[in-house]
């Protein structure tokens, strides 16, 4: 219990009651009570009458109002007086439900449930004649909550030193966290107590190609705990995060308080506002199961529509690509031996090919036509275009020009040819973080996708940003990346981030923003490595607000196969592989191995070749965040589903009730699971393989290696 | 003179001769030294013998070389060892000269004269094996000098902490300055000794939309003259400021030393390099008389002939425009009363007009008739588009859209109006310092005017940068001014920058960027004011690396006229105004002032409505910075002079000799000239009109009124 003194205990006793509002969600199992303490506002949360959430600030500190001599003010102290977290009083509140299906363009099921009960305060500011709308979203799995600041007389124009939204827990709870940095989500997760958190913070991060930490404070999603007889599961996060930074969390460790710490600009301002204006939505999901939280559509219901007219053209997408083999080192993206290229001077045909170049005719034919023969929709070729022999590390703005291919790349033959095999290939767009550098090229570079027949594009940010006063997760970067999604969209082209920002639901609004990175996903494995429980946190974390690329699949995970020595591997079984095809939710789905490991086992790479990447359903069987996760999901448009369970470093064995199954039919699985014998240091490709026939009162057992793992695919029979 | 040591002149004098390079101008009256002094490169430059710059050392202090973290480079302290300033050894030299005449497209004479010797030292750093080229180029009227960096194996990228040329200086100067700011050349030019400066300094400057000053520094162009029985004048400035930023000069007052000072960004870097590289020229020009500065084409002469393959759209323009009555206040840009617009959701046509927006259909008709009928090409329309109700001061990004007209401008009929009366109407692109938005909008504005038949734009950057990293001189956005004028040239449209960093020759490179701002124009007037003398101070400074567009021709100089009790007012007589048409080189030429006030002196405005604005030949008859200028020039294809002069808060007699017209010609002059009793503050508007018979062998005596001066049309007669 954290520490209050009594007379703090009495008087926010007091006030109880005095001008609060509450609010139900139409379950009515969640409450929550917002009120104006002395003029500063709170809200708290109770779940089925126990408190969740305790009285918790909001509020936040502006910069004296946008003036002539804006960079002399950002060096200036807080001044109390223009803050919006003080001096108010109620003026009045609308209160509003919704309980609506909609269907997302491509998702985890065929309709989401949007069903919440709306408050919305407004405050007045007396002293400065200004006032704001605190609005509130309760849910049956939890809240939502954002700012809205009307247009007004005395409210046009304001830039945010700091937004001061608290969360404040009554006790310690187990935290699965990263480290906040306004530059990079590729960080291994922690399990900590929250009070651990500051303890731990320094031996949580390694380097990273663009960095900016912020001690002591966390990133969101955030995924916690109470643990005792009646746990509680909470993930704490926002929803559409447009024109505004990305907030982190600080951590208050001894109060088990987190508090939102805005992604700031190189000059220290967090956000250039104009009313009318809202925030992005502060959203605590809460749930006695965790499988409940891994369900929850929340932030994607808290998103806007999209306003798209035609969303025929996106589609989900399986693809294989042109990238692990320069991953792990075997080639490069770079063309030649050049060290220092100039795009609109140096004649590339000149220099000298390192011989490395993996993006070239004969090798991409090659797995044109694995992918074809295998069923694939698309396969990515990075390294097809001019610059990379410099890209990184050099702050080079005009580093790429997205549209000229080296010299043994051929753009229309290769494109032609995979059309003639009835794939598409998968355009990139390393921008390597030069960002005004991509806008300047963005409608050349999506007509050439046009002309040639693309309708996809992986997009990069590796590398700090240019404008160079930006980080990846600043109000001017956000604004970046939807803009080019909205550019996309013109030309009908579908948009798969790198180092981009998490995505906070805006799948929703733009259908086209169909996957992203922004974590550490199974490139990490040929870097520093990822924890075995790495993949059982992100569907609690990463996923929350939208689909990851995590390009799995790795068949050969031993590097030393490559290179004799070498100690680099993919911390999972193969069997473990195969299930992340079905504990992730991937619309955009790649095989990111080389064909000539699929080659050596063709058996297993069947499951990748049948698992479908659209869901009219999903049901989370079982999940503990770090521990395991066993999901199954009904393929789009067919009676088919497919299971798929893993674990962490520890052995596991799970039974799965087929009861979702329709009752009275026979299916047929085809099950992959860990070898009796396997384990993913010491004999990571033992998999076993059979057939079964079932029904929906059928149960399977399966003994998951150490981080290993388990995958079926269930077809009814005639 | 100064302090020096008895054992550094000792030191300095067994230096000489060892190690060293010579290296002459044309003429033979200059030499410049080069030398090595224990690894540290210094240069000297004497005139007739005598020195005129002591040996001033040479060299760049760089970041390490740039690394992953780059953020974090930035506050680490400097470690020489990654500098290139010491260390050297001479490699190699080559010697090279030069004599060639080359045609401005636009100018203040038909040909100008390319004469120097050239010499380039080429460094070799052994500690890190690296080379550097010092590059010398000594003309009759002077040295300029800049930094290569050849591409090679251990330089590839470097990042700028400082450059630090310096301009060591034996005697103390008078000079002519302004202070250093990295984002604005808005300031009063002031009038000591070098000595003087710091002392100066912090009275120097007032407020200004967007400002970084730099304490104890002061801005190029630089003016200064060593006073005594034989004077010298000498200006300091940089030629071919493009991919670098623009340099400033730290005072070191007591050894009367200048060293350059670059435009950092926000991050505090100072430059991104990537070999092959030059940076500027560093411009020393020296004369013993001041005319000979002033006439000097050194800094145009060091930028590079242009790549335009068709300069034909590139015309001398005299104009007119809606503008100097939103100036002093008397109409606005703004359509409407709103104080908070969007543009892609504000409904223009419903908000409530102001009644005073000048860019209405019935006041533009009002003017295109008296422009048309007064024989000017163009008429410029500020206020035309949406936006402009919130423009300013707050750092909005999506300030403006550049293409879409308030309710009340017909663009056009407006433009139709305009043709069918014989002129094209001026664009008007301000940005309010936001380039990333300017740049999204370039394509689609150009190709509006296209459309629309403008072939011209008067650019704007009022406010701080976006991106918010950068300043109005760094090197970004010295790179954004070149990108929109290479763009502009792709529509065949010419470029008129204001608020942007001052030309430093570019327009040989870039024909098409005509003139530009950068400077306290004529709307200071109706600001803060100009002091009396400023006109005889920017054609020493402003204008050595390319046209002001001044937008002189006010003839109602006090602005109590529209406001009774108004203390504003142009700080000199009518008759100056006349004159500063040919004081002032403008390719690009305002009669600023409203057309009701021509009205009044249709006598006064003819002169206007005759001079020319692009020229055959030039000469610069008396100067003396700071007091006075006398300047005749010859009209591009004719045989027509003229000649203006003006004066300073003095009154001050001069006699102009006719000699350089042509010999046993008759021609006929109109004078234009303060009238006995004109005065700047009493009695402006008093002038005197006269027609007279010359030939080259007449003399006129002309009586300038305390800032006052003279107007001079030469025709010849049949």
């Amino acid at each position: 219990m954290k520490k209050i003194t009594v007379g703090a205990f009495l008087l926010s006793m007091m006030f109880v009651g005095v001008n609060a509002q509450s609010l139900k969600s139409p379950d009515g199992k969640f409450e929550m009570n917002f009120q104006l303490k002395q003029g500063v506002p709170y809200y708290n949360l109770k779940y089925n009458g126990a408190v969740v959430v305790e009285d918790s600030k909001l509020g936040l500190r502006l910069f004296k109002d946008s003036a002539i001599k804006f960079a002399s003010e950002i060096a200036k102290p807080d001044d109390a007086k223009f803050d919006l977290n003080n001096g108010f009083t109620k003026k009045d509140e609308k209160r509003d439900s919704k309980n609506e299906t909609w269907q997302p363009v491509l998702g985890e099921k065929k309709n989401y449930i949007n069903h919440y009960n709306e408050l919305a305060v407004t405050l007045d500011q007396a002293s400065t004649d200004r006032s704001i709308v605190v609005k509130f979203r309760l849910f049956n799995d939890g809240l939502g909550f954002r700012y809205e600041f009307p247009q007004q007389k005395n409210l046009n124009y304001f830039v945010i030193r700091e937004e001061d939204s608290e969360i404040d827990f009554p006790t310690d709870m187990k935290a699965w966290w990263m480290v906040a940095d306004y530059d990079s989500q590729e960080y291994q997760y922690q399990e900590t107590k929250i009070s651990e958190i500051p303890a731990q913070w320094d031996k949580a991060f390694d380097a990273n190609a663009s960095q900016k930490l912020v001690k002591n404070a966390v990133q969101s999603p955030l995924m916690l705990k109470k643990e005792g007889k009646e746990p509680l599961y909470v993930n704490v996060a926002e929803a559409a995060v447009l024109d505004y930074p990305a907030s982190h969390l600080e951590v208050d460790a001894q109060n088990f308080k987190f508090k939102t710490h805005l992604t700031a600009d190189r000059q220290g301002a967090k956000g250039y506002i104009q009313t009318p204006s809202v925030t992005p939505w502060r959203t605590i999901i809460v749930a006695p199961k965790a499988e409940e939280v891994m369900d929850s559509k929340m932030i994607f219901n808290l998103n806007e529509p999209t306003k798209y007219t035609d969303t025929s053209y996106i589609h989900p997408t399986k693809y294989m690509g042109v990238w692990w083999e320069m991953i792990i080192g075997k080639s490069q993206w770079a063309y030649s031996t050049a060290e220092n290229v100039h795009l609109d001077k140096t004649d590339f045909a000149k220099l000298t090919p390192n011989g490395k170049h993996a993006a070239n005719n004969t090798k991409v034919k090659e797995y044109i036509d694995f992918a074809a023969e295998n069923g694939f929709q698309g396969l990515l070729i990075e390294g097809w275009n001019i610059g990379w022999e410099d890209w990184f590390g050099h702050s080079k703005e005009y580093v790429f020009d997205f549209i000229t291919p080296y010299p043994d790349f051929d753009i229309k033959m290769l494109n032609d040819y995979a059309h003639s095999k009835g794939i598409k290939l998968i355009m990139h767009h390393e921008t390597s973080g030069s960002a005004t550098n991509y806008e300047r090229w963005a409608d050349k570079a999506f007509e050439v996708m046009n002309k040639y027949g693309y309708d996809a594009v992986k997009t990069g940010y590796v590398g700090d940003i240019i404008p160079r006063g930006e980080h990846h997760y600043s109000q001017w970067t956000i604004n970046h990346f939807y803009r080019i999604a909205e550019k996309a969209n013109q030309y009908k082209i579908m948009v798969n981030s790198h180092e981009s920002v998490r995505p906070t639901g805006e799948s929703r609004t733009y259908p086209n923003y169909i996957s992203a990175e922004a974590a550490r996903g199974t490139e990490y494995e040929a870097f520093g490595g990822n924890k075995p429980d790495h993949q059982t946190v992100l569907p609690f974390t990463r996923w929350m607000g939208g689909s990851m690329d995590y390009t799995p699949g790795i068949f050969q995970t031993k590097l030393d196969y490559y290179f004799p020595g070498d100690k680099r591997f993919v911390k999972t079984t193969l069997a473990k592989q195969l299930a992340l095809y079905v504990t992730m939710y991937m619309p955009l789905q790649m095989a990111a191995d080389l064909p000539e490991n699929y080659k050596k086992h063709m058996d297993a790479f069947q499951f990748i070749k049948d698992v479908a990447a659209d869901w009219d359903d999903t049901r989370i069987l079982s999940a503990e965040p770090g521990d395991y996760v066993i999901t199954a999901r009904k393929a789009k448009g067919t009676e088919n589903w497919f299971v798929g369970g893993i674990t962490d470093e520890n052995k596991r064995e799970y039974t799965v009730d087929f009861s979702f199954l329709d009752k009275g039919k026979k299916y047929e699985v085809t099950v992959y699971e860990d070898g009796k014998d396997a384990d993913y240091i010491d004999n990571p490709q033992s998999y076993n393989i059979y057939k079964k026939q079932i029904t929906s009162k059928s149960k399977l057992n399966f003994k998951m290696a150490r981080s290993g793992g388990f995958a079926v695919s269930v077809k009814p029979v005639n």
